[in-house]
């Protein structure tokens, strides 16, 4: 145990890949195509450059697709093991809007590769985001990945739907499932904790 | 919608009386008893403070009582919804042990209020601390604070066992609740999202 001060503060922030692909994003989304499109794909490299889990996440519009933030699993780059890419992204959009509570904006999408783990399940619910959009739901994410998700109670989506958050989930779930077939078949760091 | 850049970083913060507070407070606490009062007493100061709900964390060596981290609740001074006490707290931990996993280096416990709220529940699996000790459980902290703490499973507790993670709780019961009793009183904000 070091005797010295203990810690007061800590940075969250993109991987510099990410940062340097940010200006040549689109920043409109306006399909459920398009908005899962780009996150399967951040996905996709987020785990081959060693940031984290095969995650992302990007806070929208509802309505027009546009872009609020942009987030990924950072959990390996950041050392902070409640870094997924929901949390990031949701925590970034709440940066940009200057706001704890993401309702008191506009109706705002969180569009995600995959159903939420039981942490993200929360902190969705606390953001004030009005609607989930999810390539996939079900068991291929921890079958193929090697990651515990942990408990999630059958009737989550009626549980966010009872605080006013749609779910609309199975757009391009093929893709997303490749994703986590190659993540699969690679050496990459599974980091479920205490194991 | 800004039509500059998007956000690519955020930093979370204790806040200035905590920081201040700090280099008083002891850097061992011994016996349950010791964490458990040290956290009500934060939890109580906090929503005075304005930072956030009555709500605080902190890490230690479960053997000897050394404190690792400490957090509180910062959802309204840092403008970040996931900011709990236990997600602030875990940062902090993990940022002055240099990993995502806090099982890499000992056996760490989480001292909170009170039970954890569904995100909080996934945050703990995802730490690597090995065991959580609890002020008190049960329906008084969302009765009396008006808090909406999201659907937990009641097998919770074992969920976590499942995991390794061992749960304590009672101690200085009265205590946690009589914070949240006086919280009640006050017209401190309810951050509940989108309502």
């Amino acid at each position: 145990m070091t005797a010295g001060t203990l810690p007061t503060r800590f940075d969250v922030s993109l991987p510099d890949w990410l940062v340097a692909e940010l200006p040549s994003l689109p920043r409109v989304l306006p399909s459920p195509e398009d908005r899962v499109r780009l996150v399967n794909s951040l996905a996709d490299r987020n785990w081959r450059e060693g940031n984290g889990g095969p995650f992302a996440a990007v806070v929208v519009d509802a309505a027009s697709g546009d872009i609020v933030s942009v987030g990924v699993n950072v959990v390996l780059s950041s050392g902070l093991s409640s870094q997924h890419a929901e949390v990031t992204a949701l925590g970034l959009a709440q940066t940009a809007l200057g706001s704890w509570d993401l309702s008191d904006h506009r109706d705002l999408e969180l569009v995600v590769n995959w159903r939420p783990c039981a942490m993200c399940f929360g902190a969705v619910i606390w953001s004030g985001v009005r609607s989930v959009l999810l390539s996939g739901t079900g068991p291929e994410c921890e079958a193929l990945t090697g990651f515990d998700e942990g408990p999630l109670d059958e009737g989550w989506v009626a549980q966010l739907a009872e605080r006013g958050i749609r779910v609309r989930e199975g757009v391009l779930r093929e893709e997303a499932v490749a994703v986590f077939e190659r993540f699969g078949a690679s050496d990459a760091v599974v980091y479920n904790a205490g194991r």
